[in-house]
């Protein structure tokens, strides 16, 4: 139960949810910030599986792995407002309608996300490469998981 | 002299010129994600601006610091390679030239960005809001002269 409670918790933080303080974006911006923030991820991601894959580079993967957990930790939750549910002009978006209506889930798929980043990061600082392949699985698939609830193009 | 060139080392690790392991990303990837990363990024400091300027949430500014540092520290260079100077099909990039000619410059910016970044994030960490609000500036005076030299669209 404690874990369970501690998963919503770090899931409601992760979305930003409980913050007072939120810079107001404009929803436009916040369907561009989201998209940039995944991409930036995606980038770091690729860096990872090409280390597991060829020649590791342990500095690399610390780097690669801080920069996926600060996009887990930074409250992307303030990025899907009203608003974003469509398109804004040339923001596309592929978000899925349940995304808005499944607080629940969103807030599971959100702290699952952070908690597999915080451990990939904790697995990179280790340097022990059995550790990282199985973090980065882990990461992978929190990601698939969010993708096939909310993400129309998958 | 220790001290320029710790920051020359940090400036190359931070640019990624130093990494043997790369992923291989096309040219229009790397100007997407380079842009993305620098949107990341923006969004992040908005943030930190907005509590500086109302209520001070320690905990998103936290966040925050830790995303803009996981940018800072990502190895960007590696997303200015080759080929990247002009824009690629629908990826537009405001890029100067001198970019991708003069090394000493962008290795002294790229260093002082991850410097003043991780520096946002010690000053986070503790607490003091005065420390965040001068790490905060010295960030900006970072991300300037780097845009003064190497933005055509400031």
């Amino acid at each position: 139960m404690k874990k369970i409670t501690t998963r919503i918790v770090l899931g409601i933080a992760a979305l930003g949810l409980a913050t007072s303080v939120c810079a107001q974006v404009k929803p436009e911006d916040q369907i561009k910030f989201r998209k940039a923030a995944y991409s930036f991820a995606a980038w770091n991601s690729g860096k990872i599986k090409a280390n597991l894959e060829g020649t590791y580079d342990a500095a690399q993967v610390k780097a690669a792995a801080n920069a996926i957990a600060g996009v887990a930790n930074s409250g992307m939750g303030a990025l899907f407002g009203p608003g974003t549910e469509n398109a804004i002009g040339d923001q596309k978006t592929s978000v899925k309608p349940e995304l808005f209506t499944n607080t629940p889930l969103i807030v599971k798929h959100s702290g699952d996300f952070a908690t597999a980043a915080n451990a990939l990061v904790k697995a990179a600082d280790s340097g022990d490469v059995a550790a990282v392949k199985a973090a980065y699985g882990d990461l992978g698939k929190s990601c698939k998981a969010c993708h096939d609830d909310f993400r129309a193009r998958n």
